[in-house]
């Protein structure tokens, strides 16, 4: 979905560019061909006012089109870019398209009271006073994410600690046995176990087997051989019988080594106390399977190590670059007071945290003051050296919310959404644009841009760049672990959209999970983060949620509870 | 709790050295004052065995001293060194104590049946056949760890991204309010609303607030001001109208900007649209408090700058040193096949890679040979660099096991314990060492000698070592969270020692958490560790426990779910 289809109409004739490839090709003309009897209908003249006073219904209907199903509460203007033949991705945004239909936001006017005010003859001050960009619900943001987000690359790691975090692309073999040989699992003495299994009585010690390296010599009935744990049993030998189950009886002449051994166990049986070749992990077998992700709990690692696996293919994680834009933001620990209308920048430093504890390569690109120039410039230079730049800031409505136009007009990139009804995090962007690789190939990078508001930039975060990463990462699924909690309070709803509430789950003593509100969630306040482990998925509606009920939680940190050890 | 005091008997005088504080000098006299009476009983002459006749209960009685509650299958033992007034702090062990009364292991002999072994007359194979070391309980092992492990030492560290993990020492106040001053929550019209709240008209443009530093015009009534969000609000200014609310009227002569635009609002409220002043944060108000620890998810790193902390008290963080020992142990990596007798190197790798997850600076020990004089070197070398080091391998009851004769002979450390009653693990050694720092104080540092099994290792890092690197970090409370869990399937219990089961906890579509087994839990078998996020605290026990049971689990990694995003 990388493609960048143009359309345009030239006197009469409805003119569609598909891309070279058949299969884009195929793609994108199936997204556009029940739009293309209402195209023509327009561009043969016929008068737009009355083509289209059905509303969007009619036409949909028309067109064949269904209404997409989910939790759009602006689906309106989403469908109808549809009913136009061309979606966001045509990039005719430009700062002058469809104002109309996307008017259902919570503020005074009623939409039909506004008239359409984005006429391109207004003169240089023709900025949008409607956003442009369809609102789409959280599943359709992250559907796009999940269509245009690269898809992960591979490389070969070294199996050391920086392998934790990543991504097998291949299942793993185990190139030996483990153990390789038959080994002592104790401290004691390796014996040939008679028949009836009674070894009581003294035996002689006639070698030593430590857990080194070396060849053992073969052992017979009635002779012993010390063994330490781990160690290679004597050829010969059956058993091991642990030294608390001996006596020391008789010294050698020079004193230094025990001659004989008094055994007290009897009962034995052959192969007690012996790990067997192979009984751990089989040679040949798969230890590890492609996907599986090497977690620093230390099991797949030390997987890794103990069959000998010295490289494996993993797939490459993303670098990722923080920015923060605009001109009144000023670096967190700059000293002195604030002058008026200056803000500490907060975001960039919570942001690469996010990243940095997720495993990936986090680089600072600082912030970039509200200059077009500067910001295109600031972007062309990272992408240079990452895949992924979080920006926030600048998505917002104003004269100086550069990053959109920017993407679209300096860089050719394409956003894929530029507004989602969810709360808080209304404004966030997801665009790509295509670079030049050091190989001259044009590769996609991701710019995810994230509102200002500080609460607003964490959620959208975890909601949206995370799933992004993982992706990149080759982590499935993608994303957030999602799982229902029950709720320790009443919670209230937001009217028109739904809302990701920063959240403390904890276990209780009946092993379930409970979810209780971190306090105050406006978008501005970074404290409703303050040792949030979760977001609750919380729906839109009038009414609240009682105490109780069940609700969907991501999990952004462990699980809580009020025992430790 | 990390004074060495000394005691001993010089003729028939019981001599104790209590430390110079008055603290610790009445904290170590009330350890042992009630055993005073029955060590100077034994000074004066008393025939020992006499004196001891009446068993463990009668001593205890007469002293005063209640038998320890929990969990000891060997509180024998552990009891005893208490009547005698001293426990294994006064490093009284050397390889020579103590051997009676830590029999109850799992083996063919009644312990019973068993002479004394431990005679150091019998020349130079003079090891022991018993292990010196009471067999602890996990909880007195965990309670013996509070106590010597040393205190968190503070630090002053800069506001920055490796902050994250840290854990706060002092109480953070805001130096400013959030916002600092009053701001548009939208891009829009600065307005003074008329007392009717009617904003209907068309109003003069007079000036524009960005979101830039800088002074703000004061507006009047009749006049708006174009503000961008988060930008100032021109004094005299009572709300803000936001952009889609409005329709561009005229533009200016030059066609370069807004000259009046129409406001369709009515019922504007005074205040709407704004962030007052310290309405997020008020200036002087506690951020952070002490003992708050630092997380990625972002919420206080992002407190912090948002507020323009520049630098915080925070406690260091311990350095961690790993070392695996054996002859037999090879590098993971090392090319070619393994040689009778030889090892990857598992451990090494999987505990870096667990204390590296945990957020502290680990070094890489090597691989030490069973030589005792390369064993010392290595490890004084180490407490150069390092707070703590792990050890795994050398603490069984081989002839080659050296950890514990050298930390107790050539360190002058102290073992605290040496066996723990659990699966896997038993070896489980711990102790402090006192090492000179650069200023030439001696200072503690502390040794974890684990098992050379893996899933031993592992199991035994997280349940021991992590609380004693939470606690010299300052988290509290220190250690994996624990919280119950239902069985998702029967699990079967060990006769004669708690089970630290290796298992996967999933959140059910009720928000239950349930635990399922990761399979074989044989000590030697890593793969007990793979996909594990929680250790199951299984207790000891003949009949098995069925599905559906409560059990407590310490958390090792993020709880699953079969949903995701």
């Amino acid at each position: 979905m990388m493609s960048r289809p143009v359309a345009g109409v030239r006197n009469k004739t409805v003119i569609v560019t598909l891309p070279g490839s058949p299969k884009g090709a195929k793609e994108n003309l199936q997204a556009i061909i029940k739009t293309l009897p209402h195209a023509c209908l327009q561009a043969a003249g016929m008068d737009s006012r009355t083509l289209h006073a059905g509303g969007v219904k009619k036409l949909e209907a028309d067109a064949g089109i269904a209404s997409s199903a989910g939790n759009h509460t602006h689906a309106h203007g989403h469908d109808h870019s549809h009913t136009h033949g061309h979606d966001h991705s045509h990039g005719h945004g430009h700062g002058h398209g469809h104002g109309h239909g996307h008017r259902n936001l919570v503020r005074h006017t009623a939409p039909s009271a506004n008239p359409m005010s984005n006429d391109p003859s207004l003169g240089p001050s023709r900025r949008n006073r409607e956003s442009p960009y369809p609102m789409l619900s959280v599943d359709d943001a992250l559907q796009k994410i999940r269509e245009n987000v690269p898809c992960p690359q591979t490389c070969t790691s070294k199996v050391r600690i920086s392998l934790c975090g990543q991504v097998l692309a291949e299942d793993v073999a185990a190139q030996e046995n483990v153990p390789a040989f038959r080994a002592s699992i104790v401290d004691g003495y390796a014996v040939v176990v008679p028949k009836d299994g009674n070894m009581k009585g003294v035996f002689p010690v006639v070698s030593v087997s430590h857990a080194a390296p070396g060849e053992a010599k073969p052992l017979k009935e009635g002779e012993i051989a010390r063994i330490t744990t781990g160690a290679p049993l004597p050829p010969g030998a059956t058993s091991v019988i642990m030294v608390e189950d001996t006596v020391l009886k008789t010294l050698t002449e020079d004193g230094k080594e025990e001659k004989e051994v008094e055994i007290l166990a009897d009962n034995v049986s052959e192969g007690e106390n012996i790990r067997e070749v192979g009984s751990d992990i089989k040679a040949g077998s798969i230890v590890l399977r492609k996907g599986e992700q090497i977690s620093a709990v230390g099991g797949e690692i030390g997987m890794l190590a103990s069959v000998g696996a010295a490289e494996v293919k993993t797939y490459l994680q993303p670098t990722v670059g923080i920015l923060s834009t605009g001109d009144e933001i000023v670096p967190h620990d700059r000293p002195g007071d604030l002058r008026l209308g200056e803000v500490r920048d907060t975001n960039r430093l919570a942001l690469m945290s996010a990243v940095m504890e997720q495993g990936y390569d986090v680089i600072d690109l600082g912030i970039a003051a509200d200059k077009s120039g500067t910001l295109e410039q600031t972007l062309r230079d990272a992408f240079s050296s990452v895949d992924v730049v979080i920006t926030s800031g600048g998505v917002s409505m104003g004269e100086l919310d550069l990053l959109k136009p920017t993407i679209e007009r300096a860089l050719g990139g394409t956003i894929h959404f530029g507004r989602v009804a969810m709360k808080p995090g209304k404004p966030t962007t997801f665009a790509t644009v295509p670079v030049k690789d050091s190989a001259g190939e044009r590769v996609p990078k991701v710019i995810f841009g994230l509102p200002g508001n500080p609460a607003s930039a964490l959620v959208t975060f975890h909601l949206f760049v995370l799933p992004a990463l993982h992706q990149m990462a080759g982590i499935e699924p993608a994303g957030l672990t999602k799982a229902p909690v029950l709720l320790g309070h009443d919670f209230s709803l937001d009217k028109s959209r739904p809302e990701y509430h920063r959240a403390i789950v904890t276990v209780n003593s009946d092993g379930q999970l409970v979810a209780t509100s971190t306090g105050v969630q406006r978008s501005s306040r970074v404290g409703s983060l303050k040792g949030a482990n979760c977001l609750l998925c919380l729906p839109s509606g009038t009414e609240g949620l009682k105490k109780g009920a069940k609700v969907d939680a991501l999990f952004m940190g462990q699980v809580r509870s009020e025992f430790r050890l």
